[in-house]
């Protein structure tokens, strides 16, 4: 008994943690040197702009309880982590997390690093190449050296994040409010929109000047915060799966232009490497990723979020050199406690 | 004096008050039934959603005090009053304001109307044709029977509002996010809103792959609320004017083709009429408006804004007929007490 509490502990020295901090989860991982994973957590979301420090803090301590929990109170020793993060090192710095943590037994380094570098380690151990994700927002990286070298979009909502599920949800309510009213083309993405609002397209009462049906979209939309819209981007995907809709199709294939414009906007011939893919708009089962893809004239490898990545990167900060061998255990033992 | 005071009382009974509240001002109006203004003051903002209803109504009595300051105590008595305002009738009723009206003399009916009927009847006494008004944001409007017979656009900044000073201006930003990092054209906009914005290009530092310039530009507009985006339109105008900017041009086109489908949408073969033209975005010197003006077959009328409408639309409710002499009466006295 003695001595098996002494091996977990000699073994807990050595485990690191790998945060994956994203807008709607956060998602911790214990590994130790060799890449193989213990203990895998989730928890709420973790962007600092959306959430909020406080409850990003919270996040990350949540996830790394449930990470640790299946190892029992004597793992709980940790000789240095990453947190993988929307806008880190702009706008959060590892003071702000570093006493949570300590608590829960991070003893040594904490290190805050980008979420597109961990999205691109999720789908690679090479150090240099290209990431593109698009999920509410948009973004595009040359990596090299296993760095950030340039980045383009992920400019938010108003400014940019051209072709991400915001910008294709905010055009579906354009078209639908521009078809009510006779200023643009017909198009089904009307009635799918106002069935998942609950709206009644019939009611013949006017207002104004103005349909029932249009006055209670307004009402409808003006009620969300903006980035919210992109919860409507499905419905162009749907509209052109059905029905091939032209309008819808057209949505697609002006969000599909524009991503590829932004992972045009990093390509450097002296830069070679694997295009990885983020973000639910590029998803497997995506048209819009394919034509993407072909315009980039090579395969894409899709990843489902930044948390392997996160470990590349937590394993390298504490010295280790990732190679093919120890991509493949972390990504084998991490889908183990995945799907189990 | 005790004549004149009798004189005095016997008039006012006869003055009728019209307002004319919109975003950034709100103007009052004293007439008599034969159209002639004898006063007229202005005051802050009068949109119920911008400005809230409490400062409505404060811009509302202290317009009317201002437009009765020159008249004397005797003056304040009003038979009727009209107020025109944004999304009168949908968001607003005249209760909301009566009481405060009421301790400034008003005796009789309060009667709430669109601005958009009261930018219509500024430009002309005839009660059917078609107004189109492109200011912070867009719309058009059909007018038939002195009513509005159909609208078209007027869906704010996030559904629609396509083609004006709102969306010129995020037009505009989105233009120089794109050409700031590489996914759009170079354009003088750049030099022009990071001037604006005090923002020094030159800047060599990076953060996370992106220009200093660029993370400043995103700071800076998400400090703003989106609607005063629109205070960057009139920097497209200027690039087009003093450069022939090709991105500014772009922009100014496909803002001319959206006011020409928001116009043509409300477009009825069996309404013939004069063609108002109302907002800053359509002004005298735009060759947007004369080229929404050539898309539309016809010369427009340009207005300044809705108080000679909204005079109009009081005198019609309280029973005159305004003729052409009536309606250059409106417009002869209003121009002398604006412009003393």
């Amino acid at each position: 008994m003695s001595s098996h509490n002494r091996d977990t502990k000699k073994v807990a020295m050595q485990q690191i943690v790998a945060f994956d901090a994203g807008g709607t989860s956060t998602r911790a991982v214990i590994l130790d040197r060799t890449g193989a994973c213990f203990g895998y957590g989730k928890a709420g979301g973790g962007n600092p702009v959306s959430s909020g420090i406080p409850a990003v803090r919270a996040s990350l301590r949540t996830a790394l309880q449930r990470a640790a929990q299946p190892l029992g109170p004597g793992a709980a020793g940790y000789s240095s982590a990453v947190i993988a993060m929307a806008g880190a090192s702009v706008r959060t710095s590892a003071e702000m997390f570093r006493d949570g943590l300590k608590e829960l037994g991070l003893q040594g380094a904490l290190v805050m690093e980008s979420d597109l570098l961990a999205t691109f380690f999720s789908g690679t151990y090479h150090t240099r190449g290209y990431a593109l994700v698009a999920g509410t927002g948009a973004i595009a990286a040359r990596i090299s050296a296993g760095r950030l070298d340039a980045v383009a979009d992920g400019m938010g909502w108003l400014l940019g994040d051209s072709g991400s599920g915001f910008w294709i949800g905010h055009q579906v309510v354009r078209a639908v409010s521009a078809a009510l009213d006779g200023r643009g083309p017909q198009t089904s993405l009307c009635a799918a929109l106002l069935a998942v609002l609950g709206i009644d397209p019939g009611i013949p009462a006017f207002f104004q000047g103005r349909t029932a049906a249009a006055q209670q979209l307004v009402d409808a939309i003006y009620a969300l915060v903006p980035v919210e819209l992109s919860r409507f981007a499905p419905l162009a995907f749907d509209a052109v799966a059905d029905c091939a809709d032209a309008v819808a199709q057209d949505i697609l294939a002006r969000a599909a232009g524009a991503l590829s414009a932004t992972l045009g906007a990093v390509a450097a011939p002296a830069v070679k490497g694997p295009l990885i893919f983020g973000g639910s708009i590029l998803g497997r089962h995506s048209t819009l990723g394919t034509s993407v893809e072909a315009a980039a004239g090579g395969n894409a490898i899709r990843v489902l979020d930044g948390v392997a990545g996160a470990a590349v990167l937590a394993l390298r900060h504490a010295g280790s050199i990732v190679d093919a061998a120890m991509f493949v255990r972390i990504h084998e033992t991490l889908a183990g406690l995945r799907n189990p």
